[in-house]
């Protein structure tokens, strides 16, 4: 039976040093052991592990409204719901031979998982993990963002298609977009939702389309801008939702070359180019804009630059150590996380300063996803 | 003392049913009890109440980064520490005689309140409302932001000055700008932190700094966009807080016209007019940009309008009730709350239907404020 003092430390245990707001926490996927690491960026400390999510390579995930529950999709198709207050898995459902990435609908009612094996798009329910929809498409599908009104957007890569898929009812309605180019292999979307820009691995440029309208036309943008030039080996393929919008033009990282283009936000042309240490995988605009952060491919993954916005200028490299593979912002900015696998730890530093605050142990990091992400679209 | 099946007792008060998240609360002003509502907007729910807060007309407030902790600004000069995981004052100091909101710096590590009596700025710990700092002006403050950098701006009413406070070291380092204009009135800083906006009293234009600049120079905007019309008595002021990003143009509510303006953001030039229903309090843009909802001073303040960003039209209008005083979007934007002050009610509706989803009882209702403020600056 409880006593008294007993129902008083069980209150001092429910509301006082056991509470925990979920607002600065994050989780950091471990590769090789198949593990998220619980962090609390106002500590700069882990704070816990949570163990048995299969195989993490290339592993992202999205977050509840609530920032309580994590949903990580996993290479091997596994989709895992994470309760990080109570850092443990609470649904797991092997929902694909191979997977490469998902989306949470703005009301966090449902999650969406963009397969390779069999391909098309499988849609869950966010509570339960129950299917709502399944989405054959005929053949691997990339870029899969949520958008408002209950929308997913993703690209077909054989098709060359874009479709909207609408969950505001089930069975979803989806609008076909087609002529989008050869090839997509990855895609993104604007903050606020309305741009949507695939990468092509069949053609020289990018395709863009403007979700505001009614019917979206698929618009080319940056023709040629490796063209005339010997490409380098693409030793990664540069993540596209590594754009960012820096003052008024995007950054992205140029495929096979040691640069980054800049691209006006609003007419989408080509604004400048930064020769950089090595062929870029992401360009990171710190929250406010005023710097850009970039990793790159190996061998020269060792390293980071720092891009002045203003003046489009490195202002800063140093190298964090072997393996970068990711980078993560506080929600305002004033801190960046980075993943140095091969020296098996996460390292934060001043964005400011640039002085390092802190490391922190980890298995082989890779991506590190804050809980701010959970009220953005298209993260 | 406790027994085993007790202490299993305790661990699921610790990390079960008690366990919260923060990502999804808020706090709804009850202006007239002096009191807080906390909500949680995934349950479209009050889930309790925090009391004692003094003067709450006009009080608005800021969270931590963990979104645990709020920070209210009374009229009265309180600053007041409420942890909404405990439900309950932490903290409260006497700051000043009368004053007239605050900010809370990037890093988390400072409160800044801005007075009218006796004037100036006062910063205090985050963590313990200790002082840290006191910047006397000669004069009221408003329009006080938190920017990157541990920074705080905020303008001068008598002097027609803004000033930047860097409180990465302390004492501050200020940054005094003169000639913003004859009585700031209200000030607000874009969503980048980038550009800060003051509204003058005594001047038919507004005046507009570039922060990124290393010394930022007054620029004059809208020059005379009352003029040649007689104004109309001016029964609230408009919150220049509600200036809103829609799409690439601001929308801002025209101080004594039943209007709003629209005013590209890029070249801060007028890009057009909506006629409203009234005169504007606070026009604010769904979190996509794709709409903008506007509510009016009294004697129309019972009627929300929503106009849509790519035509400028007004799309939808109703009549929720009595008194609309403010609007708060979920973080994604398919829900806004609304407080109807006079029905005793915050109202939920969905973005894209317009439909009414839930009604919730509150004690004259006013500001509104969702934790996703925790990781946005100028909020």
């Amino acid at each position: 039976m409880l006593t008294a003092a007993a129902l008083v430390l069980c209150g001092a245990l429910a509301t006082g040093a056991e509470a925990q707001a979920t607002g600065d926490l994050g989780l950091v996927v471990e590769r090789a052991s198949g593990s998220l690491l619980v962090v609390d960026q106002s500590e700069r400390a882990r704070i816990g592990r949570i163990g048995g999510l299969g195989d993490l390579s290339h592993a992202s995930l999205v977050y509840s409204p609530d920032q309580r529950f994590a949903y990580v999709f996993g290479r091997d198709g596994g989709l895992t719901k994470v309760d990080i207050l109570e850092q443990r898995i609470v649904g797991r459902v092997m929902q694909a031979g191979n997977s490469i990435g998902g989306a949470i609908s703005d009301d966090g009612r449902y999650v969406a998982v963009s397969n390779y094996e069999p391909g098309g798009v499988r849609v869950f329910d966010a509570e339960t993990l129950d299917p709502v929809a399944d989405i054959p498409t005929g053949g691997k599908t990339i870029g899969l963002v949520d958008i408002p009104g209950t929308r997913f957007v993703f690209s077909l890569w054989d098709a060359g298609e874009t479709w909207i898929a609408d969950l505001s009812d089930v069975p979803p309605q989806i609008t076909r977009i087609t002529g989008m180019g050869a090839n997509p292999y990855d895609a993104l979307v604007t903050g606020d939702g309305r741009t949507y820009i695939a990468g092509l691995f069949g053609a020289d440029h990018l395709t863009a389309l403007d979700l505001w309208q009614a019917r979206p036309e698929p618009r080319a943008i940056l023709p040629g801008y490796a063209e005339g030039r010997a490409g380098l080996p693409v030793y990664k393929m540069p993540h596209l939702e590594g754009w960012a919008l820096a003052g008024t033009e995007f950054v992205l990282p140029a495929m096979g070359q040691h640069e980054v283009l800049w691209v006006d936000a609003r007419s989408l042309e080509e604004t400048g180019r930064t020769q950089t240490h090595g062929q870029p995988v992401f360009a990171m605009a710190r929250p406010d804009g005023r710097q850009v952060w970039v990793n790159f491919a190996h061998p020269r993954n060792d390293t980071i630059q720092v891009i002045d916005t203003l003046t489009k200028q490195v202002i800063h490299q140093f190298k964090p150590g072997p393996g970068v593979l990711h980078m993560e912002f506080t929600p305002r900015g004033h801190e960046v996380w980075l993943s140095v696998r091969d020296a098996g730890r996460v390292m934060v530093y001043d964005t400011e300063t640039f002085e390092k605050l802190r490391e922190i142990e980890a298995e082989s990091p890779s991506g590190i996803f804050f809980t701010a992400r959970a009220h953005k679209t298209g993260l």
